[in-house]
């Protein structure tokens, strides 16, 4: 990155030229948006992924039977954790798209921008209040409130960019056609809170109704969407309006910003990864009183106790790490990331957020060997969940490959058969897992998570035999000395051996 | 940021010009640091933050007495928190000045990278393991070994870095002294480890020596850099050796990426903000049981029971939100962040961290009047800490100001005033609850969350008013026309006004 003599300001090095120099903006009261949708990014993922908490907590005592009713609560509770995500996600879709609208800000719109985090952050506890208390009218209500809420919040933020035009996006600044704009993406901000409104309104005498309204709020969309597509298959596509060229297509399917697709998905990953240190901080260190009464003063003893703990974190350390090296790597070969690989990194990420319940289940039952292959077994679930949407994404974006991803990952690109040995690492690891709990009887947790720890080494050692079979193919074509120096990559090179990874 | 239509690879626009173009890159394997840094930035800034859980998480039931044992227990764990949050942050200081020398990753320095976090996410744990039983020698010795570990790994970073000297930044990369900086470097990073190597032999015999060890780590370098600060005073500056320019000083006094100390900075505020919501989420969404048998069904009579859980959640995050902007308004206008900057800011961050302690003071003794102004006052500390340490980042930053600051915010600049006014808010503020708490006798928990509720309010109000005023002077000056419309900010213009905010 940059030098260590003089780091430059590369943030604001990325200012748009027609905007004028960085620090005259700043003079002006006008900042660029980066570090603040950096934050927004950060503060979202952790409430999209927060909603896993119930869930590991939930208290299955040895002796207690996994009976009816704690099945139903966690059945509950996972279902609120997806929807909760969900819900999440699509406020955070929005707000990048708000984002896309207005490119600048200044004071008072960064101060709407943490009203807008703050109702966010309610949604999670408005909404577990709508499915603990379903027939209730209250939780819906609140619901519905936030939801408007932010919806009034984001329209005011439009508003208020509208009626300072230079904090708009180039684009739309310089476009004759403003007053059309703003109409258009208000239409569609408000959309959403109206039918809330309305809910909100029946909940105080007639609640079914009220969830009738959500359910047209999630559906709406996708139906306009489908119908809009059988038409254009059976009619052919509709004449585009006059002035098509000007019209800014403000809705589902402009790609979504690449940057903000990774900061999403990071925040994810990092609060995922450390969730597991945070129990183990606040359980495993023993009570002075514990180890003098219970150990005989011994440490290690009661160390040796949560020992388990210990080598399960690591293992799902190494798998999170290792889930977020795969995304790093697909999306370095990514260029854009269309709608559906959008969905498809959300459920993703939904079942990353699930580890943690994957490591709890995989640590407490260690005790008892009847659940253990269960517990093993929802394990790798999960963790081939995770992985074969990853997979997925790069297939969708496979199908468009000339629009989404660099040439190196196309079909006969230098890179494309290694990017698909990493992908298919994880659901393969986690099938073979899963075989292993049905043909092995002595399989256990403890050999789970040493196979969760060895699957990096593993990788770096599959690396390094690819590498020297590399080599000695090189070597039979009488490529050794120019290769093993430093690979120059070069048309011939690359005309020669298409479809295998590059050696380095 | 981008426009909407074709959002450009921003994150590969910054390659630079030397390297070859970023797919070019992308093909050898090649890639760019950018996204790894920001993931461990976040992974590090949740893991300093962490430790304050078990600290909020002290449970003092109300009959049960504020006793000698509860409070030591809680001023160990304290201690605990701020200790970890500043070896977190000298973790990340030291990770910082590593990939400042080494440029750009591929997959094995990638997989390097998470390791190291995987042993820094550790730390947090054998520290307060190290604390709670000081007299075992096992805690320091574990304490010890992950530093190795971690020193270790960096160590491989480094000599990985150096075989494939295009990992490099591009300065070193193209300097004749290349073998001279492996040196110095490697010198650095496995200094401070061998001395822990030394303390963990010492814990298995003779326990005390490692403290003492412990201790020369951390004071060594201060006490080395004040003997060659008063050496120069007395004798003079040394001679610079022979080739002085192209001795890379990888060393404390260089500034820190400010790209970097922003990203660390936002993950603190982030997890903050949401370590609030956590515990609603899980503890106050009411038990169907309970609101049947107490309230006689009543759900809105249950959520009034932890109303103030509610009213306490926004009154901190609005605190948090608003610090946030303050320290985001703050580096906007800095230009590089120098070592007593960055020490300052973490003295800040760890105060912020701080804050989830405030939030559950001040909401868990709502019922006892006895502590509640006590708890207040414990509150108003923490803030007015946390905002005193932003404020001194603001007045150092002055001290150089031709190299820190960007001119606009320099003594006499137009946003000099204004910037100073932000950053007064908060001690001001906190200053006057404090006062309040002494002289009124009814000030409660309640009125000082709606006082936190009300400050972006009034900081607005404030920009209304001091905009409005601005106005009225400019009317007088005989300016109304073209500044009301859209303020050109022009030499004339902010000749006349030197000491007054920007009006937009």
């Amino acid at each position: 990155m940059s030098g260590p003599q003089a780091p430059e300001p590369t943030l604001e090095g990325q200012a748009d030229a027609s905007a004028g120099s960085p620090d005259e903006d700043a003079a002006e009261g006008i900042q660029h948006s980066h570090r603040m949708l950096s934050f927004s990014d950060a503060l979202l993922s952790i409430i999209a992924t927060v909603m896993i908490l119930p869930v590991t907590h939930t208290e299955i005592s040895p002796e207690q039977e996994f009976d009816k009713s704690v099945q139903r609560l966690l059945a509950t509770r996972i279902a609120v954790y997806l929807m909760t995500f969900l819900i999440v996600t699509v406020a955070w879709a929005a707000h990048t798209r708000l984002f896309q609208v207005v490119g600048k800000i200044d004071d008072t719109l960064a101060l709407l921008n943490l009203a807008c985090m703050m109702t966010i952050t309610f949604l999670p506890f408005t909404f577990s209040l709508m499915v603990t208390f379903p027939e209730v009218p209250l939780g819906i209500f609140l619901f519905c409130m936030c939801v408007i809420a932010i919806g009034a919040v984001q329209a005011l933020i439009v508003l208020y960019a509208f009626h300072f035009p230079h904090l708009l996006s180039p684009q739309i600044e310089r476009s004759a056609h403003r007053g059309l704009y703003r109409q258009r993406v208000l239409g569609i901000i408000v959309r959403g809170p109206a039918l809330c409104l309305a809910a909100a309104g029946f909940s105080l005498f007639f609640y079914p109704a009220s969830y009738l309204l959500m359910a047209m709020v999630i559906v709406l969309p996708h139906v306009s969407k489908a119908a809009g597509w059988c038409r254009a298959q059976l009619v052919g596509p509709r004449e585009p309006p006059a002035h098509s060229v000007e019209v800014f297509t403000f809705d589902l399917h402009e790609p979504l910003s690449k940057e903000r697709v990774e900061a999403f998905s990071d925040g994810v990953y990092a609060i995922v990864a450390t969730l597991l240190i945070l129990d183990i901080c606040e359980d495993n260190v023993p009570d002075a009183k514990d180890v003098k009464e219970k150990f005989q003063g011994s440490l290690v003893a009661a160390l040796g106790e949560s020992g388990p703990h210990f080598l399960a974190y690591f293992g799902s350390f190494a798998t999170v790490g290792l889930l977020w090296f795969a995304h790093h790597s697909l999306f370095l070969h990514i260029r854009r990331a269309t709608q559906p690989m959008g969905l498809l990194n959300t459920l993703s990420l939904a079942f990353v957020g699930g580890l943690p319940l994957a490591y709890q289940q995989t640590s407490a039952f260690t005790k008892q060997p009847r659940d253990e292959l269960e517990s093993v077994r929802i394990s790798c679930a999960i963790i081939f969940l995770a992985s074969i949407f990853q997979f997925a994404i790069w297939t969708t974006a496979l199908l468009q490959e000339g629009e989404t991803l660099q040439p190196s990952a196309r079909f006969g690109g230098r890179e494309h058969a290694f990017m698909f040995a990493k992908l298919a690492l994880y659901p393969c690891a986690s099938l073979l897992a899963f075989a292993c709990t049905c043909v092995l009887s002595s399989f256990s947790t403890a050999i789970f998570h040493a196979m969760q720890i060895a699957v990096p080494f593993a990788f770096l050692l599959l690396r390094l035999l690819v590498r020297l079979a590399l080599a000695g193919l090189r070597a039979l074509r009488g490529l050794v000395g120019p290769v093993l120096a430093r690979p120059a990559p070069g048309a011939a090179d690359e005309a020669q051996s298409p479809l295998l990874p590059a050696p380095c």
